[in-house]
């Protein structure tokens, strides 16, 4: 394990690179600088991110791991780079919701910053050509995109991802908005968790000022991108 | 109940007049001849279409009320009105779907008429001002639409109106492609189904030449509209 070489590149996203290794259940998530919003529409770079990223989003899944939440985490190789098991993303964008903001705000003319009644949870079709559009459970069956046993697991597994976390970065006094996240199926069929939970696929305000302190600050040119995410690293890493 | 009369009018949507009664928890239900689609944007009239929505939509209701959907029908007044139960409307357009067409389609770029691996059930948010959102049941609970238990019995009904109209429209050699329909609620708080069931909120294709016999010929312009809604009218009251 300590000799874990990056061998080809797999596939090359917008904000990370995936290596093959030697063996073929594992490979190496390498997380650039590289930022974009709008289905890509936007493109920009915050500096240091690809650092911060690689290690919140380790910390984090070490953590949720202990909490009852599989996933792909092996090793952090580096600074930017992570040992992680190899998966088949299941095609699904995994959002939990608890505060409207963005599309959820836009859609429903619901004001930012209002509390929902309840934590919500909803899937959309990952699939770039068609914009990943909000799909629900019955239409992700209807496609084949998942299996019902499958949906309930993730169902389950993101509402609890969403109870550790909310209650995690209250105590760093930081509101967790809403966040994506992914999951996936190693080779003999167990979902777990992959991809990465950071800044860039997580809604953070400040509980105090409601200062964002995500990417929403590269999305609105609002500045003091960099800053932000160093922040949340910051009050994560304890100082 | 004989000499049930109109009084003021309660409400003028598109396709329908809802008028009080002498009874509070009674109101009558008029049909007009009047047709949109595209929210409103396209303005027409399908001559007879009041006549036969009223007379499709209660005897659809009769027959869904022997299957154990309880529905708003009270009586048939004449051929464009009906008393029913007055229900505040849950503000949910309910829709299921057997057959890949109309938004489905373009939103997932599935071509129409792709027969779907299982039904699908389906929530949009009744607000003319948004666009009737597509949401799912969480984003119900989180904004108030409707409780847990509603939602559920409602998804009941929806998919046991699926399995009886899919086997009914069958033998009248009419495909059921998708279909749109509302739940109320009467006074003691019951759950029951409300507004319509016609050419104008089902997708119906003659099983043998897929032809549509819907609002989609109005809606895109085919030609033959008043013919495909005496055409479905024909059929199910058998010549
Ligand atoms: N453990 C894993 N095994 C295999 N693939 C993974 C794993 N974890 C994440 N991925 C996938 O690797 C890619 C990471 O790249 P990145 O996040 O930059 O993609 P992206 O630009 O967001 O595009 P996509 O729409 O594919 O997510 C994603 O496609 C993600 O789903
Ligand atoms: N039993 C009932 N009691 C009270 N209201 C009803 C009942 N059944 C249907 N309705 C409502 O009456 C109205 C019927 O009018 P119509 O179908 O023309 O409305 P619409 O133009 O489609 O607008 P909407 O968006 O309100 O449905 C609808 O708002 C419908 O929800
Ligand atoms: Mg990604
Ligand atoms: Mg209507």
């Amino acid at each position: 394990m300590n000799k874990m070489e990056k061998k080809e590149q797999l596939y090359e996203g917008k904000a990370k690179k995936v290596f093959a290794t030697d063996d073929p259940n594992l490979v190496i998530v390498s997380y650039k600088d590289d930022a974009t919003a709008f289905n890509g529409l936007k493109k920009g770079t915050i500096s240091g991110k690809g650092v911060i990223n690689n290690k919140m989003t380790n910390y984090m899944f070490g953590l949720l791991e202990k909490a009852g939440v599989p996933t792909h985490l092996v090793k952090e190789l580096n600074d930017r780079e992570t040992l992680v098991k190899k998966v088949s993303i299941v095609p699904l964008e995994v959002i939990v919701r608890n505060v409207a903001a963005g599309s959820f705000s836009k859609k429903l003319g619901i004001e930012e910053g209002t509390k929902l009644l309840c934590p919500t949870l909803e899937f959309s079709y990952k699939n770039d050509d068609l914009g990943d559009p909000f799909i629900n459970d019955y239409y992700a069956l209807a496609l084949g995109l998942a299996t019902k046993e499958e949906i309930d697991l993730i169902s389950k597994y993101a509402f609890k991802v969403n109870e550790f976390m909310l209650d995690f970065f209250k105590k760093l006094n930081i509101d967790l908005i809403d966040f994506k996240i992914e999951f996936g199926k190693t080779s003999d069929g167990t979902i777990i968790l992959a991809d990465e939970i950071s800044p860039d696929t997580c809604r953070f305000w400040d509980s105090t000022t409601h200062e964002k302190l995500d990417k929403d600050r590269f999305r609105r040119d609002m500045g003091g991108v960099e800053d932000a995410y160093a922040e949340i690293m910051k009050r994560l890493m304890g100082e």
